[in-house]
C-alpha cells in the first residue's frame, strides 16, 4: 500500500544516512569576499516575488509527505512554520489522498493552519487527470509536477514507463489557471531538460539535484538486493552544476534544491542564478521536535543569508543574483 | 608445465589482491541524468548484434580458462551461463591443449554445454599455426588473438620477442574466414596500435585496459623477488582512457574490458564508444560457486545496465552509444 | 564593555584554534631555485622604505591590542622588538581609548618604548572624528584604517552599518597629513575595492587575508550558538590571491598579511608582488613570553627569508619582488 | 673539521628519513603500454656513450663520499660495482684530500679497484684551482663541479658568497681538457641556468633535482634550532620538471638525478629527455652491506628498465628517449 511505502520512506530518512556520498558543488562555490559592503546589514531585503506571492525569504519547504496518518502532524508542524515564517512549503504526491479519500485530512491540515501561505500541490507527471483536483484539495498556489525516474526505477514497484510526459505536461500547464512548477526529486535537471520543460509552459523549475536526499539511498535500505541501489546512490546532476545549468537555459523562475544545508549554501544557490531554494530533509528531522524547532533552522538560515549578503554587498535578493563568484 | 602454470593462476586469481591500484577512470566518467527520459524501461532492448551474432546483452565473459584439469567445470559453468543469457564467452589460451591433446576436453565442454552460443577461441599472437585447430576445437565464432607483452615480461618462462606480431595477425587475418578479434588481457591498447590492427584485419578489438586484472600483479605473487611485479603493478592504459582512444581510431566493432564491475560501468563504457564489454575476475569467482552465481551477476548487470539507459532516456545500445557524457 | 571584550579575543586566540581551516594559498605557490645565484648571503639587504621611513627588514607587527588593562605589557613587549628590529609595528584599535581616556597609557607604552619606531595607529572606517586624535595620542607615523566587516557581521554587538565607508575615508584621506593604511582584519580584499580605496586617497594596503586568524574562528567561541561562526569560519579570500589582485590593481604600497608564518611564506608573499608582510597571532603568542621570544622569532624569519632570496638569487628585496614563480 | 662532517652526513644519509617529502613528479608521469611492441626484450641495448665513454647502461653511482677514514671502505663497494656493472661512479667533494692529504687514499680507492671505469672527480664551483689536482688523483674522466646553495645555506659552516661562479666553471672549462659536469646536489637546475652553463663550455649537466634527498633535511638533523631546515625541507625543483626544463634548453648531455628508485623512474627521466640516470641515497645504504647488494639493485633496475623499454618499444636508450609519455 501506498501508505505504507510512504511512512517507510518518512522513517529512513528519519533514522538513516540517506543522503548523497557526492555533494552539491557548493562547496567548491565561493562568493568573494567585500571589504566595503556600503550596505546596512540590518536593512537588507531577504523578501522574494515567486509567482506573484510576496515572500519574506526565499527559503521553501520542498515536498515532503502527506498520504498516511501519521504526515498529519508533520504536515500540520511544517505548514505552522510557513504561516509564521511567510514562506512557502510543498505537500508530497497527493495521489494517495485521492485513491483513499480519507487521507486526505492528511493534506488540508496545511491550509488550515496556514490560511494565507503559499502552498505547493504535488503529483507526479503522468498522474493529469488528478491535477486539479490536487490543487484545489488545499486550495494550491502552485502545483509541482514531480519527475523521478530514478526512484521509480529502483524500487520494486516502480512505474517505469516515461513515454508521454512531455505531453501530459503541456497539457496540464494549457488547461489549468495555477502556475506548474517541474520537479525533480533529487537528481537534477539538465539544460535540455530545462528547455523542454519551459517549452512545454511550466511557470517554474525545481532543479532538485544531487547532494542531499538521494532516493536511491532510501531504496538501497527497502531493497532486499542492495546492489541496485548502491550503484545508483550517488546518480545524478550535483545541485551547483543543475542550477548554473537551468538558469542558464530559461527565463522562468529557479528553484534550486538538494542538499541545500545553510544559509551560506543558500546565498551560493542564488548566486549561481536561482531565485528560491528548497529544503527538505533537516526540517523533516526538525519537524519531529515540533515547528519551534523548524522555525529556528529557517531562522539560523534567514541570518546566514543575510550576513553573505552583507559581505558580498548585496542589499536584496536580485542584487544577490548578480553577484561575483569564484567556481 | 602451462598445466601447473595456469591452475596457480586461477587460484592466485580467485584468492589474492590482484587488481590495479590505479582504477579504470569510468569512476571519473558521468552519464547525464535525464528527468524526462521518454522511454518505458520495460522495453529497452539491450541485445547487440556482434560480428553477425545476435546477443540478448552486451556482456562478453572474457578469456579465463582452459588447459588444465579443473579448468573443465569453470568452463562448463561458464558456457552455461553464456547458453541461458544468449551471450558471448572466451575461453583461455588454447596453446595448452594443442601441444597436450589430453586437455583438449577442457576446452571442447563449453561447446558441448551451449552448442549455440556466440564462443571466443584464444591463441597468442605469435601462434599462427595453432589458429585453424583452435577454431576447429571449439567451433569458435571467433578467435581472440591476446596480446600480453606485459605478462610475457614479467614472468620468468615469458616469450619476450614480440618482433614478427603484426605480421602474423595479418596473416591470420588473410587466410582464416572466422573473425579475429586482437585482444589485450589488462594493460590496454592505445590508438596506434589500434590503427595497425585494423590494417592487420581484425574484425574487432577488445581493449582490455587497466584497472581490473592486473598481470604484473598476479606475477608478483608468483615471483621469488617481488620488486619487478609491483614495480609493473599498475602498468598500462586505463580502461576508460583506451575505449575512448581506440574508439576515436578505429571503425570495427570495439570490446571494452578491463575492471568493468557494474553494470552502470558497462554503460559508460559503451557510451564511451564501445559496442560491447568483457568481465572475467568477478565471473571466474562467481564460478567456483555454480553457474546460478554467474548467472545471477549478470542479470544484475543487465538490471544496471537497464537502468542507466533509462535515466539517459536510451532505448537500445545505439543510442546509449550517442549519449552525452562528463569526464 | 569594549575593554573586557578585547580581553576576551587575546585570551581566546592565545588558547584557542582561531586560524581558518582553509589555507592562505602560500603553499601552492613556489619560487624557483637558482643554482647559481650569484649573491653572497651575508650581503643581501632585507631592509624596505615604507610610506618614507627606511626599516630593517619587511615584516610588520600586525595591529593587535590596546584599550584594556593587560594591553599595556603586550603593547610594550611588541613595541621593544620594534624598536630592537628597527621594522614596523601597529596598536589595536584606539577607539576605547578616546571614549575611556583612562585607557589612553595601554597604547602611548608604545610609543615610549620605541620612540623612533614606525608606529601605526588604528581606528575602524567610520570613525573619522577619532582620526586626529589617535594619530597623536602615540604619534603615529601612519594610521590603519581597518574594514572589518565579517567581525561585525558575526559578533552580537557588531556594527553592521557598513555605508558611507568609502566617503568617510575619502575625507581622512584629504584632511589628514599622516599616510592612510586601509586594513582587512583576516577575511582579504579583492581587486575592486583596492582600487575603490586606491581613489579614496589611501597611501597603502593591507590585504590581510584568509589563511591565519579567522574573526568568524574567534566569534564562535564567544557565541551561545555556533552555527553562524561556523559557516564562515572559512569566508574569505586566501591571503596568496587577495595579495595577486591587489598588487595588480593599484600603484601604492601593498602589505599582504593573513597567515604569515615564516620567513618562506614571507618571500612568496613578497615575490607575489607585496612591498611587506604583517603577522600577528604568532607574535601575540610569543609576547606572552616576553621580546626576547618576539625578537627571536622576526629573526628566524629574517634569516628564512635572507635564504630563500640567495636561492632565488636576489640581492634585495626589489629584486625578491621581480622573481620568477609557479603557482 | 670537514672529516666528521662527511662522516656525520653519512650517518644521518643512512639512519634517518633524510628525503623529499614532496615527489619527483615521475610518479605523474605515465609512459604509454604499446601491445605490439615487435621487439625482442633479450636484444634491447641498454648501453651509453656518455662523454666519449660507452657504458653498459645508463645508471650512474652518483657522488656521496670521500675525506674521511670509513669513506674508504664505501668507495671500494661502490668503484667494485661500477667494474662489474661496466656503468659510471662519482666520487664525494675532494676538497678534504687536497687539504689534508693523509686523506687522499680514500678517494684513490676507486680508480685502484676499477682501473677502467668511468670515475667522475668532485669539487665545489669555486675550488677552481684544485680541478686539476683532483682530476689528476683519480685519473678522472670527468669533473663534477657542484652547485648546492641550499646545503651552503642552510649548515652553519656554509660558504654563501654565490659570487664569481660561473666566471669560475667558465674558466675551468677553458683551461682543462677533462670534459667538466655541472652538478645540483639535490635542489634541481632551471633552464636559465641550464643555458648558462651549456654557455660557461661544461660538457654536461646533472640536474640533481627535488624528490630523493634533502640536503635541507639532512641539515635540520645537525642544526641546534631546526626551523630552518624544516622550512626548507622541500625546496627546489622536482626531478622530473627540472629534467623537462633543462633537456629543453641544452644541447648538451643531461643526467637525471634526485629520488630516482626504480628503473622505472629511469625509464621515464630517460623519456623526459635525459641521457643517463643518477643515484646514491638507495646505493649508499646497499654498500653498507658489501658490493653484491649494489650490483643486486643496479641489476633490479637495469630489468626494470629493460622491461619498461620492450612495453613501449623502444629497442635502445636512443629509442626510449623519443617514446611518448603522458603527464
Ligand atoms: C521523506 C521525503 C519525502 C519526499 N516526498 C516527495 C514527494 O512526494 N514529492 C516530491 O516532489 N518530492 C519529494 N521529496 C523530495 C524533496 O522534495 C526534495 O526535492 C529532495 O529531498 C532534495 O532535498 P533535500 O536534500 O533538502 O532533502 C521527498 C523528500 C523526503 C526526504
Ligand atoms: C585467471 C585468468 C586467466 C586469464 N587467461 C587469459 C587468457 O588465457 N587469454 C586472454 O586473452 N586473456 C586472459 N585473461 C584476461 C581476461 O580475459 C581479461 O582481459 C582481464 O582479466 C581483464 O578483465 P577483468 O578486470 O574483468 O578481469 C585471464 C584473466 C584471468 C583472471
Ligand atoms: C587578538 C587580535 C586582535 C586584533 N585586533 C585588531 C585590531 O584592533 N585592529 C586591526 O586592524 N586588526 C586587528 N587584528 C587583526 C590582525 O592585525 C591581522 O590582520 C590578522 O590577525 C591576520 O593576521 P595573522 O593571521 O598573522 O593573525 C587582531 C588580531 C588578533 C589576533
Ligand atoms: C651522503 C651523501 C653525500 C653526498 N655528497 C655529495 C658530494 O660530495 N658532491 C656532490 O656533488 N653530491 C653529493 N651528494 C649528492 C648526490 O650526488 C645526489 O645528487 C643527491 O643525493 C640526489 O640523489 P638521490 O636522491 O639518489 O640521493 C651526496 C649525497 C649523499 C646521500
Amino acid at each position: 500500500m501506498i501508505s505504507d511505502r510512504k511512512l517507510e520512506h518518512l522513517l529512513l530518512c528519519k533514522n538513516c544516512d540517506v543522503e548523497y556520498r557526492k555533494k552539491t558543488g557548493l562547496g567548491d562555490v565561493e562568493l568573494i569576499h567585500k571589504a566595503l559592503p556600503e550596505v546596512n546589514m540590518k536593512e537588507i531585503d531577504l523578501s522574494i516575488d515567486l509567482l506573484g506571492k510576496k515572500l519574506d525569504s526565499p527559503f521553501i519547504i520542498s515536498a515532503i509527505t502527506g498520504g498516511h496518518p501519521s504526515a498529519t502532524v508533520i504536515n500540520r508542524t511544517l505548514a505552522r512554520t510557513a504561516k509564521i515564517l511567510n514562506i512557502g512549503m510543498g505537500v508530497g504526491s497527493q495521489r494517495a489522498a485521492i485513491k483513499h479519500p480519507e487521507l486526505t485530512s492528511t493534506y488540508t491540515v496545511v491550509r488550515e493552519e496556514a490560511p494565507d501561505a503559499f502552498l505547493i500541490g504535488n503529483i507526479g507527471c503522468q498522474q493529469i487527470e488528478l491535477a486539479q483536483k490536487s490543487i484545489e484539495m488545499i486550495d494550491a498556489d502552485a502545483l509541482a509536477v514531480h519527475l523521478n525516474p530514478l526512484q521509480e526505477a529502483i524500487q520494486p514497484e516502480g512505474d517505469v514507463d516515461a513515454r508521454g510526459h512531455i505531453e501530459s505536461i503541456t497539457e496540464m500547464t494549457s488547461t489549468l489557471e495555477t502556475p506548474i512548477i517541474a520537479k525533480e526529486t533529487g537528481a537534477g535537471i539538465k539544460a535540455e531538460d530545462a528547455i523542454t520543460l519551459e517549452k512545454a509552459g511550466v511557470s517554474a523549475i525545481d532543479v532538485a539535484g544531487s547532494g542531499g536526499t538521494s532516493w536511491a539511498a532510501v531504496e538501497t535500505y527497502r531493497a532486499q538486493d542492495r546492489t541496485m541501489g548502491d550503484a545508483f546512490w550517488d546518480w545524478g546532476i550535483p545541485t551547483a552544476a543543475s542550477t548554473v545549468e537551468v538558469c542558464q537555459s530559461v527565463k522562468i523562475p529557479v528553484i534550486s534544491s538538494g542538499g541545500i544545508r545553510s544559509g551560506l549554501d543558500a546565498a551560493k544557490a542564488i548566486a549561481l542564478g536561482a531565485d528560491a531554494v528548497g529544503i527538505a530533509l533537516p526540517l523533516l528531522k526538525d519537524a519531529y521536535s515540533g515547528h519551534e524547532e523548524v522555525v529556528n533552522r529557517i531562522n539560523k538560515f534567514n541570518e546566514e543569508l543575510r550576513v553573505a549578503m552583507f559581505l558580498v554587498g548585496a542589499s536584496n535578493i536580485a542584487e544577490l543574483k548578480k553577484s561575483d563568484l569564484i567556481i
